[in-house]
Order: C-alpha cells, then structure tokens, then sequence
C-alpha cells in the first residue's frame, strides 16, 4: 500500500524537527492520527494562530502577538535597570529558567559572521536605543563563549562606549563539574587568567 | 517575560507526543518559530487537511482520504489471495517495511479486552466481509504474542471457522539475536513446543 499524500507530507516534515529522524516522525504521526480531537485539530489550530498573529518584535527580538504590545519589552510589569543581551530565545529561556537574572533580555537574533546575519540584521541598534530610552544601569553580554560570540559581543560594547551605561559580559572559567584534564585549552586559559584570589592581602 | 499564550499552547500539545518531553518540545517550538514559511506555515496546512480529508476507513482500518476510494482494500492494483491482520497500522509498516508480506493488510484497531475496546470496535466483520467478497485463500493473524493480541486471534479465528479459508498465526519462538539466557518463559515454552526437527526420519 502507498502512504497517502498528506501522511507522507507529515511525516516529511515532522522529520526536520529537532531531534526527530523517520522513524519517530512515523511513530508521531501514528499517534497524531490516532488522536484526532485532541491533537491534530488542536495542533492545526495552534500553527496557524501562531503562524497569522506571532511575530517577531523588531524592539527586542523576542516573540510577540501581533495583536498586543510586546510583552519581553513595550508591556512589562516591572521596572528594570539591567539588560541581559542573547543571542536567541533558547538562551533567555535557559536563564529564565535559571532564575539568576531579574532584568529585561534583548535576542539578537543570531551573531555576527555566524551564517549569513550581518550586523545590520542583528538588533543591535534598538538595542541602544532601548538602553537611551528604559534608562539601563547595565548591559549584561550573555552571548555564547565561541569566536562569534565574543566578537559580536566586542561589537555591541563598541556601539554602547559613548552611552553612560555599565557593559559586562559573562565571566569564563570552569564549568561546574567540570573536570581539568577533559577541558580545552581556551576554557583552561579563560580560567587561570581569571582565577580569584581566596585569601586577598589585607594591606 | 510570560511566554505568549499561543507558544505555551504549542508547547504543551507537542509535549503530548510520543518520545517529547517539555524540553525537546520546547527545542522544536523555536526551530518552528525560526521557520515560519518552512515549518509552521506547511505543517498547519498538512494538519489541517489530515483533519478535514483522512479517515479511518471503515472496511480495512487503515487511513483513507476521503476524496478517493480506500489505497489499502478498494482501489489496490494488484489481486492478492491472502491478507494479513495486524492491531494497527504501525504493525502494518513495520511488516510492509520488511518485505516480508504481500497482500492485503486488516487493521483491527486494537485488541480484545485492551482498553476500552470491544469486540464491536474492532472491525472484525468486516474482515469477514472482506475475505467473502475478495476470494481470499489465506488469513494471516499477525497480532502480537501478548495475552490480548492472541485472545484476539483466536477470537477472529472462531469468526472465520464457517469459512473456507486457511487461518495461520505468526509462529513463536526465539527471536533473531535473542540469547537463551535473557529469554522469559513463555518465549521459551514456545521456542521448545514449535522446535522444528533438523533431520526427519526418512521411514
């Protein structure tokens, strides 16, 4: 028997998810299909919602309601005085769930030099206008501790060196549980460069 | 930031599905989100139409498009003389991936005394129907080795019993690969009853 058009479609597509080959996409369509009402309707439903009215802000990156002012910058509750700069949402979404900063985020949108963004794509320049207009203390950089990370991190401090702003970017060291002899050299070398002094001179 | 209510949705539904837990749905989420006219647009569409145009069909089990008539038992180019019954159609592609099989498959959509399902929901007098009217010689019982897959084949071989049709189930024993050591009794009761004799008497 042939697979029907549209099966053969889901599973095709199902299969570019993340994380999913052929044969859990198959496993996911039969139980798709299998559940009519309470998934593929819904999820049918969903997509197309989020496909019309989710979109990203041009402000700060995040995902917003077409329908609603952004709810990551324009319509938040509390007043903040710090910025936590990402790269992408998967990294605000690790933080968030971290529950170490309490403060606005600002997605970029990728790195400069990483596949095809160019700083003009990236949202560097509402970045500073963000910082003029919620009047930040702080700039925190939390972007990744690769080449590209770093270097759009140089870049973003240079845009913000004429504000009167506090830059900062994530320290470097071990990780936690991380063992010395499985470490890279560059993570050795961030280390020892930055390692702090546990019996500080009293004089 | 509260995520959108339109995500958090996405999130929970793709959640529900087999192998997906809250974080690789949420790792899906974003690669749907950075994909719009790649992934969200077409899979709402794809879902959209499986919702509005497959259905289960009432005949053979198996997924049909209501605009044609059924690819697994009305519209088939070939004539076959035996068919196959499974529980579902994952246990349909599972075989048809073998090789193994050609012919029509039936899918009883569950089994015997397995939740919820009675004898009335599995389609059983349709395969009855089916073997009458296609001249079927042979009918497989590939339903599995537990206590509710081979209640259900005894069960179907009772219905089928007034017909002229030879009824065999799949045969029992150790599976490829299986060591002795790590086999359950009742796979060994069953690899011991069906031995099969390497050197028959010649008288």
């Amino acid at each position: 028997m042939q697979n029907l058009a549209e099966i053969e479609e889901l599973i095709k597509l199902i299969s570019k998810l993340p994380g999913l080959g052929p044969k859990s996409a198959k496993r996911i369509v039969l139980k798709l299909v299998n559940n009519r009402d309470e998934l593929v309707k819904p999820l049918a439903n969903t997509l197309a919602q989020i496909y019309k009215n989710v979109s990203r802000c041009n402000l700060c990156g995040s995902l917003k309601s077409n329908l609603y002012p952004c709810m990551n910058c324009e319509n938040v509750k509390e007043k903040f005085s710090s910025i936590c700069v990402v790269e992408d949402l998967a990294d605000q979404w690790s933080i968030e769930s971290s529950n170490i900063f309490k403060g606005y985020f600002h997605i970029l949108g990728g790195t400069i030099s990483s596949a095809g963004h160019r700083k003009e794509d990236l949202l560097i320049d509402s970045l500073v206008e963000r910082v003029k207009k919620d009047n930040i203390k702080e700039v925190i950089l939390a972007t990744s501790a690769t080449v590209e990370g770093q270097t759009t991190a140089y870049y973003i401090q240079n845009n913000l060196k004429n504000l009167e702003v506090k830059v900062t970017k994530l320290a470097q060291g071990l990780p936690v549980g991380g063992e010395i002899e499985s470490l890279d050299d560059g993570t050795l070398y961030s280390a020892f460069k930055n390692r702090s002094d546990l019996k500080p001179s009293s004089e």
